[in-house]
This record gives C-alpha cells, sequence and structure tokens, in this order.
C-alpha cells in the first residue's frame, strides 16, 4: 500500500498498537464509509461492487466465510442481511467449509472477508468456491492481498495497517462495509424504502462520533478491569445483532490476556454453560434496547440469582439494568442494527487493559500470528 | 409414555443415573433403528416420515433447530444432509431464531430437534415457522410431547427416559435418526446408490456393538480422568463430523464438572484460543481417519509445541498420533460419517468420571433443569 503515511506505523503517544487502533475506530469507520455513502443522494454506493451487484441482487444465497474475528463480522453480516435484504445467508469457518463437501448452486454468491487477505484457509475455500462457479467476492484490508486479487469484486476496508495481533479496527471496519453492503442489497431488492434507507444512513454517519463518546471512558472501563483482572474465566452472552459481539469480546480476552472467556448466544445459558456461574464469574452481558431486551433481562436475573457478577454493556439510560449489574459499560443509543459497532469498543478496551494489568505482551500474544497463512 | 417399564426409572446397578444411561447406549441406537432399518431390503424406512417424503425430497432448503446438545446433533445432520443428500442445511438456535425474523420459503423444511418435546424456545420457533407454512418436522424422545403433537410429522427417538440432566443416550438417538434420515434423503434424492446405501446400513449395525467395546474399557477412561481431574480449563477440537462432537465433549464436561471446558473447530484454534494453550491445558482432540487427518495432526503438534496436554481420540491402530499424544481414548475404525457415534461416547465417560471425582452431583449438576420449559 503506496500511500500508507509514516504515522499510520507508529504507535505515536499509545503506549501499544492495539490501543492506538482501538482509538482510531472513529477515523477507520469515517474511512471505511467515506465516498460510500452519499449523503446529498441519501444513498450507498460500493464502487468495487457496482458490475456484478446485478448478479448479487438475483441470489438465492450469499455464503459468507472466514475465521476468526472475521467470522464474527460475517456473523453480523448474516443477521442484517437475512432481516433486511430477505436473502438467506449461511455463515462458514473457512476450514471446516473448504474440507468438506459443500453445496454451491448456479447464482449462490460466496463472500470471503479477512483483513490481511492472505488467510490460508479463507484463500483456499474461495478457489474451491469460483471453481464451482459462484461469483466470489472480497472484503479484505490489505489492498493487493491474495484474497483480493482472486475474488470477482469487493469492497477494501480502509482501516489502514493493523499491527495488533488482535484485531479491533479491522472488525468495525468489516463490519461498516458488509452493514453498508446490507442496507444496499436490501434497498436495491425492494425490501426496504427510501426513508429507511435514509435512517440508517443517518445510524451509521453517527456512529464515529458515538465510539468516540465511548473511548473518552476508558478511565471507567480500566477501573472495572482492574475489578476483575484476576479472574480465572468469562462468559460472555449476547443475543440478536450482539451475540457476535459476545464471540468477539471473549475472544478479544483469551487472545491477549489468556483468561479463558467464552462467548454464547444468551438463549442458550440455561442449556449448560450456566452450570459454570458461581461468585468467581465474571458474566459480560451485551445488551440493547432491543427485541431481546426482556430475555437479557432475565438472563441477567439468573446469573445473579447464582451469585454471579454482571458487567452489562447498555444503551446510555437503561436504568432498568443500571440496578441490576455489577458493572456498566454505557454506550450511545442506536438503532439495533447497527448497534454492534458500539457494543464491541468498550470490549476491546476491556480486554487491552485486563492483558495490560495480567502483565501479558499485548500485541505480540503468545502462540499467535498477525494472519494465519498456513493451514 | 405407558409403556415405560420400572426397570426403565431404576438406576440398577449404577452409582448414577447419567452412568446407566452412557451405558445403555448400544441398546438405545439398536432400539432406535430397528424396524427403521430394513436389512432384508437393504433399505431404510422412516414410518413417521412416509406421508410427507416426497415434499421433503423436493426441499430447497433444510432449516434445523435446537439448542443445547440437540444443537450439536443438528450439526452433525447439517454435515450429513449437505454431503450425501446434496440439500442445503441451516442450522440454527431455537433462541436466535425465533427473535429475529428468519427467511422462509415455500418449499424449506423446518426440523426441531429437543429429548423431550418441551424445549420452549424450540416450541416458539416451530410454531413460528409453521405460521409461515413450511413443512415442520420433530425429532423428540418424549411421545406426545408438546413439539412431538405440533409438528406435521416426525421420527421417534426410542432411547426411553432419560433422567440424567447432561444428555447422553438421547443425542447418541438423535444421530441415530438423523444419520438415517440423511441417507435415506440421499438414496431418495439419487445422490447415494443402492450399495453406497448398503454400505452405510451396515455400518449402522455395527455401532451398538462397536459402542459396547468403547464401554468396556472405562477403566482406562477413569485412569485418566484422575489425571486431568484438578485441570481448572479445557479445550475440546474436532474438524468435519468430530466438530460437533467436540462441541458436545466439552458441554458435557462444563455441565457436571462445573470445568469450563470449550469446543472449538480445529481449524479456528490459531485465530485465538491457542493462545490459551500452556502446560495446564489439556487439549482434547477428536479424531478419525478421514480426510481431515493431517491437518488434526499438525494441529496437536501446534499443542505439542507449546507444552500442552493432549488426550486424543482416535480409530484403534493409529499410531501416528499414539506417539504424540499424552492419553489415548481408542474407538472401533468406522466410516467417517458415522463416527460421531462412536467418538462421543468416551468423552461422556470422561466428563462423568472428571465430575465424580471433582464431587459434583452428576445427575443433578447445580443451575441446571432437564428441560428448558421456560424462554
Amino acid at each position: 500500500k503506496v500511500d500508507l503515511g509514516i504515522g499510520d506505523l507508529e504507535k505515536g503517544d499509545f503506549e501499544h498498537y492495539m490501543l492506538k487502533e482501538i482509538f482510531e475506530q472513529p477515523d477507520t469507520i469515517r474511512d471505511t464509509y467515506r465516498g460510500r455513502i452519499r449523503k446529498d443522494q441519501d444513498d450507498i454506493v460500493l464502487g468495487g461492487l457496482i458490475d456484478v451487484f446485478p448478479k448479487i441482487v438475483e441470489a438465492n444465497r450469499i455464503i459468507i466465510l472466514g475465521c476468526g474475528t472475521s467470522w464474527h463480522a460475517a456473523l453480523v453480516a448474516e443477521y442484517l442481511i437475512e432481516e433486511y435484504a430477505r436473502v438467506p445467508v449461511e455463515v462458514e469457518y473457512a476450514s471446516e467449509f473448504r474440507y468438506r463437501k459443500p453445496i454451491i448452486n448456479p447464482g449462490d454468491v460466496v463472500i470471503a472477508i479477512s483483513q490481511s487477505g492472505e488467510t490460508a484457509d479463507t484463500l483456499a475455500a474461495l478457489k474451491m468456491a469460483k471453481e464451482q462457479g459462484a461469483l466470489i467476492l472480497g472484503i479484505c484490508n490489505v489492498v493487493g492481498s491474495s484474497i483480493a486479487r482472486l475474488t470477482d469484486a469487493g469492497v477494501y476496508t480502509h482501516a489502514g495497517a493493523e499491527i495488533g495481533v488482535a484485531s479491533t479496527k479491522a472488525f468495525t471496519a468489516q463490519v461498516t462495509v458488509l452493514t453498508l453492503f446490507a442496507f444496499k442489497l436490501a434497498k436495491e431488492r425492494g425490501k426496504i424504502d427510501a426513508d429507511t434507507l435514509k435512517m440508517f444512513i443517518g445510524e451509521m454517519l453517527a456512529i464515529p462520533g458515538k465510539v468516540e463518546s465511548i473511548l473518552l471512558k476508558h478511565p471507567h472501563i480500566k477501573a472495572v478491569a482492574e475489578k476483575y483482572k484476576d479472574a480465572v474465566n468469562a462468559l460472555y452472552l449476547g443475543r440478536g445483532y450482539l451475540f457476535p459481539v459476545a464471540l468477539e469480546g471473549a475472544l478479544k480476552l483469551k487472545e491477549i490476556s489468556y483468561m479463558h472467556a467464552e462467548g454464547y448466544a444468551a438463549g442458550e445459558m440455561k442449556h449448560g454453560p450456566i452450570a459454570l456461574v458461581d461468585d468467581n464469574l465474571p458474566v459480560v452481558v451485551v445488551s440493547a434496547k432491543d427485541d431481546y431486551y426482556e430475555k437479557v433481562v432475565s438472563n441477567i436475573q439468573e446469573v445473579k440469582a447464582r451469585k454471579g457478577n454482571i458487567i452489562a454493556v447498555v444503551a446510555e439510560g437503561d436504568n432498568g439494568l443500571r440496578s441490576m449489574a455489577d458493572d456498566l459499560f454505557e454506550v450511545p443509543e442506536s438503532h439495533p442494527a447497527v448497534a454492534s459497532l458500539l457494543t464491541v469498543v468498550p470490549l476491546q478496551l476491556f480486554a487491552y487493559y485486563i492483558a495490560l494489568m495480567r502483565g501479558c505482551d499485548v500485541d505480540q500474544p503468545r502462540n499467535l500470528a498477525k494472519s494465519v497463512t498456513v493451514e
């Protein structure tokens, strides 16, 4: 990438690349939607997909492939595309998809998500889909990467170089692209009207400012991290759009602090993981003022009844959860469909501070590589 | 269920219902396929589905709903149906499916899996699918249960009453039904020939005897459990048909021993969970002599390089893994498509013994109910 300024490769005032990258997110999200949200026309334009968009509009099924954090972004996209564009979506681990004999029919669209564009399993899965005649698309951060070159078309996430091994700004950039894609597809398929698209565009344009306001609360997040830094395990729960955020929040903690955190769909809690709950277990509940709200309240009550500690990510002004949770990470209100872009941010910072307090090498966690270029 | 003998409700010589139910599996698997595998005709007949089978053969998509262990059985079915019957399958948590606006098209078939037939989220999801005009099928253990009564058609798992809260024989019975379903569908759709069906029937008929031979090794499994009983965390890894077994093995341990075990698709290991690996972490690797074998070997080497302890579930005579693993659970060889029915058994026993050694109430684990009849 030739247009990379030297500033992009320096930590500057930040102690770690990861912290710098977390704090860059208002800018990287803005960079990612810049030129793609046409405020003057109340429209979304994804330049890289213009030629193939008529085919995408006709797709019978969309298959999204990824690994790790990219797989979480794919789950957000599944919910968005199914709810608004009404196309069935299948999300697969690239490492599973490529080794079984997956069904790829004519008219299927396969989207690969990879920050580096070099993820070995994703690349191999994509080659297989291409051989079987699918339209293959890429959502990558690194310009000119292998996946970007292999695909028929794609959209770059303009997040800039990501140095920290635990992905942060690349995730929010991926979700930004996928959200624009879902709303554009919904509009082109006639499933949402111009006013709804306009409303969603407004929601997206408000995200960077809201992320900034979350980042300003870092001293509070750090103080909460101090309370839980010695925990051995943690559970992360979410429903709907916030289920992938629960997975992603848990993955961050696991990757850099080596605390065994596990994400779960909150509705699954009673089918097993609630057995783990005792007074030593922090349970992070990711919530928003959405259709799931009452169910989340009931999940929290169940955890509290078993003396678990609740850290709740909530919308500002949610006084209901305030009285039930042990600790709160407040995020500005938003439409539930874009709430993943806000709720993930305090969880990135929470993982960062815990890892720091545990003396871990935040930017270079043990055993992990930035790009998994082996199979 | 009026035909329940008193013997079914007694533990007899077993210390716990769970242990009794694990040991019943050769019988319950046989009971579940009895009358459905027509050895004389080399055919499979699912009586409860005869009237609707023509519709199933024409399905564009199959959606399978479940929670907990039933969701793991659904994942096995997804792989089987896609590989052999070539129908796209979507597996969903019932608790997620019901609250979003899922896409259900005419011609879609929705299958609900529930031991009790009373799982609240699954029941609600099924009602929604029925309202939207899908053909809805049930795979339940309890005759006359709510899901059995709501569905258009279904297949009972004849596993007998399951008393232990952690499901064991119900899981293998569900997988048995789903395997028969997948092979029958593959045959009716012309995707496998009569010889292949015959081969798979032979594989299924051999399962009970093979499960018996695994159960006979319980003293060895108990000895291995003794070694790892004080671990704080565990990872379970598998690929393909054995990915759901990894999830199920981890869930058993979590449910009854309260050890934080997490299952992962082995290909995802390098995208995060490998950061957890150190010399205190047991890693259970579920393998079979299948297409994934070399990849599993490489996963094991990565864990060993980081001083993790490997407990490998392997096919008998697999001397390659013998030298790499710290401990082995050997299971008889089988076709990979049915290997889940064998490989899960040592993991059920492993969880049982660990829970026992940790002084846990195996049949009534804390916080859990046998049937989750609340939402």
